[in-house]
């Protein structure tokens, strides 16, 4: 595997992707909550990722990659780097595929999340997220084990995977006749949003995708005004462990800044009503990161006004200690 | 309106429901488990009704019920009594088709079910649970003000629409290639369960209905048993707040008798353990009561073995600090 700039996915990666990956992942439904479009004056079409197997939307990558593996690829195992949603995608379709799987995840990671990936038979490797550096890791230990890596964001497989997430949404808005204006997605390393924004290519739909991302980490959004690569100081306390990544990913980013309008930047406190919105009015678990996009509609909801917007909840994987003191944070800001 | 015993739904009434509820409920999807279906050595089959519009699946037989008034009947608006579930449901579909909606809730209830109700518009009228029949405080103020009860269940159209939810779970399993064995429905006053036996009838399905109950609130098990209708004590605490009620109703317990093969009861913490369960592995946010029939299953899982089971998720109105406790209880006790 080269370690220069992967190949760049077409729009139609995203179609082929979503035959491929049929009966292997949900096809989750869309939500609505009028109590939400009111609140924008517009018209809000949620797709609750978080109701996808593993609990997120990476499943859909991480198969499809594994799905395009050679007989001898999948005989030497994969290899990844993940803060926990990636890892447990790798792990549940490595038992799936029957290929063995080793993550190298962080070591504050969620618990639900380390267990998960264990759960589905993976092999954790940890590493602390402020000193040492995850991808040199897993790189060494692909190079020692002979495994193949299975990127989290750069790689075209991947990306295309993650835009059938985007595909479903956009389709079924069109379906309700309802055609998404915007599609506000929650960025970590940018392969959601790349993806899901190929599939609007793909279909010929005009929607435009900004990027929700937490204070602190909105690398791709500083890295879209300032048009290079930005790294934010990983150091800085975040409760959206799933978008803690420290810099756009070269690939993601290059697609990207042909790809998006804009994006939004949102508060641990602004994720936290999101979150006890999801749960109060939808009924629905989302973790930290899987609240920023809704979160960014919530915050400034009159950007939103007279638009079909469609936001995907990314993921729900969180500890109950965790949720707890987040919903009551949420309860004390929320609405 | 009579004080007799209403008139009785047949199978066919579900089926008209499923047709008049079109546009105006949502059709749930169906989620699994490889974790639940692992621990039960079968196939089990959850219907989220906590996905519904006003969090439950009573906006089914309210709807269904209020479509069907006459146009004098909806200007002399609706008037009913329900722990909370029935009540938003009522208030949300009032909202929908213009008719004034008022009902008599405990004084007891969870605040987000009350707040929910005033939300969608409807007058709430409180009670005392211990020492008041909310019933006949519900029957006295709809002869003052001439208005139109729509009871939770003791009605042939309020049960035909529950029925729809066991229509639509009956169905995708058939669609699945796994039609339902067993079926486990939370009881409170017996409707839903009821209605979703119908629907049985309805499609030819030879699929056995089986009631989860509270401890201390068990009473359609135990008039099943004693072939006569049975009393709980309603001063004993149970978290499941939705399934508290005195008795079957006389036509839900005229239908249940010959509709159902029995029965299981679960404890708060076995139903703790359910809510966890959904948190961590599905992603859903459950109510007490809505958890009740996976508690069933996961109590006594062996008794599924070999079976495809459905499970249907009733509701998921709960207010966040004690979502956050009996969370904290299910993981102390779960798995």
């Amino acid at each position: 595997m080269s370690h220069g700039v992967p190949r760049r996915p077409s729009a139609d990666d995203v179609i082929s992707a979503q035959e491929r990956l049929s009966g292997c992942v949900r096809r989750t439904p869309i939500m609505e909550s009028e109590q939400l479009n009111a609140r924008i004056g517009g018209r809000a079409l949620i797709k609750p990722e978080c109701l996808q197997i593993t609990g997120s939307f990476k499943l859909r990558g991480a198969f499809n990659r594994m799905l395009l593996l050679s007989a001898d690829e999948r005989s030497r195992g994969i290899i990844a780097w993940s803060a926990g949603n990636h890892a447990q995608a790798l792990a549940y379709a490595g038992a799936k595929l029957g290929i063995r799987a080793t993550v190298v995840m962080p070591s504050d990671a969620p618990r639900t999340k380390v267990e998960g990936t264990k759960h589905y038979g993976a092999e954790v490797v940890f590493y602390d997220r402020k000193t040492e550096d995850r991808e040199a890791i897993g790189r060494r230990l692909a190079a020692q084990i002979g495994a193949i890596i299975v990127p989290p964001y750069e790689d075209a497989d991947v990306i295309a995977g993650q835009g059938t997430a985007g595909l479903e949404l956009l389709d079924d808005a069109v379906a309700l006749g309802a055609p998404l204006d915007r599609m506000i997605v929650c960025v970590g390393g940018g392969g959601l949003i790349a993806g899901c924004a190929l599939a609007a290519q793909a279909r010929g739909y005009a929607t435009k995708f900004f990027a929700a991302e937490p204070y602190g980490y909105d690398d791709t959004l500083r890295s879209l005004r300032a048009g290079a690569r930005v790294r934010n100081d990983v150091t800085i306390p975040c409760i959206a462990d799933a978008l803690m990544t420290s810099t756009p990913g070269e690939l993601t980013f290059s697609l990207n800044r042909q790809l998006l309008a804009g994006g939004f930047t949102v508060l641990d406190d602004d994720i936290a009503a999101a979150m006890h919105f999801a749960f109060a009015e939808l009924h629905l678990v989302v973790e930290p990161g899987g609240a920023a996009s809704l979160a960014a509609v919530m915050r400034q909801p009159e950007t939103f006004a007279g638009l079909t917007t469609g936001i995907v909840l990314t993921g729900g994987n969180v500890d109950a200690g965790r949720f707890s003191q987040i919903l009551s944070a949420g309860t004390a800001v929320g609405s």
